[in-house]
């Protein structure tokens, strides 16, 4: 299984700023997967044409199964990341970003200004993660429980996790 | 007040599986609505124009206050039901989608896989609910209570109701 | 600072009813609101051209920062409020409406009901609220502590608040 990990940041991309969010991304993904797997890392600007090719050419040219981005989800004028996913998958997934936001509300109430969300393209699953690190764990731990089902929906071999904090659910057939 | 139930599945359409979300739906309202109604049921494969051309005959020829569909709300390939439905409302409530999700992820957290919605097309209230049979009566007993009142802003006669498990509400005017 | 304040009630247009709502936002943000302030106060009907051009008005030519909307956000025929802020918004923030119909539904399962959304429009933050004074009170102790910061972002000036109920949240740099 592949993985595409998209920062979205004018600073990170300029190299003004480390990226924390990708390389947060990556050992949560090494935490919890315990399939095989592979990642394919990109660092870009919050231009919204150049995050839709890239998520373009990461479901339809480097088969990603999963594609998650981080930066670029808030109110801010350079913030495109939810315009340019909508603009490229076939179906949004409206729970992803109603229960991350949830979840991040708990511990600040300006969780509400983020607006991330998920969707398919053919057989990828595209979710957008706040930039925070802090918050991408929190994130990633209330929606990744019903990752490895969803890949299997799209046709993907269902990948294996382990973690201490959750579990996959998979319903019995 | 005539209600329209929807079943949205290939298989049960082609006859290779009994469908057993229709008449989940058609029980829970045997079960909880006390003014007269009846029922207008189809069951119909996974095809957008034809789950689309289906919600619009029931509202506008046959003339039902609620459309109550299931199935078709997941993120595989075939499932449209929420795209067709956005396609014939005229307004969409996102609070029912929102609300069923929310209740739904106390069971399980596949739950925010449900892509399921809820609008207005002239005087009909069409609501999604997702595909097993358990589910269904959960997210009905979510939204229920909301419905009667919905259906007299939209013009209709306030449906009475009576159930153990919650009491519609209606402001007082 | 200039806050917009519109009150959508085809009754309080035409004078047949005292309108409620607006007044309740004033008083709210004048016991809340500790940065010096004024308003911009509309009261027009339900026509979704007029609700889009009284936005555009308020952002563009009187340069009010934060744009409050009362009223329109329900089932009905004449409720378009939600379509008319979608219509001139550039950015949708869907974390305001869902918290806020997350909180009222802890008052009434009828809060499923309301369609109410946010969004950006330049530099402006626009949010729908519901019709009744209660309710209003309620959603602004929700929302409010996000707001500051989200001004923030968008280029103004940081607005200072005090609220005995909440506080609003500015994160560290």
């Amino acid at each position: 299984m592949k993985v595409g990990i998209v920062t979205v940041s004018d600073r990170a991309s300029r190299g003004e700023y480390e990226d924390r969010g990708g390389p947060a991304i990556e050992e949560y993904l090494a935490e919890v997967l315990e399939s095989p797997h592979s990642t394919a890392y990109r660092v870009i600007s919050d231009e919204q044409a150049l995050i839709e090719s890239t998520l373009v050419e990461l479901c339809d040219q480097e088969d990603c199964a999963l594609i998650v981005t981080t930066g670029g989800t808030g109110p801010a004028i350079r913030d495109v990341t939810p315009e340019a996913t909508i603009a490229v998958i076939d179906k949004e997934m409206p729970g992803f970003g109603e229960l991350m936001r949830t979840v991040s509300l708990r511990a600040v109430p300006t969780a509400i200004l983020s607006r991330q969300t998920a969707g398919i393209r053919g057989k990828a699953l595209i979710v957008n993660l706040p930039g925070q690190p802090k918050a991408i764990a929190e994130c990633l731990d209330a929606v990744f429980p019903a990752i490895p089902y969803c890949l299997e929906l799209l046709g993907h071999a269902y990948p294996e996790t382990e973690c201490a904090r959750w579990q996959a659910f998979r319903p019995k057939r």
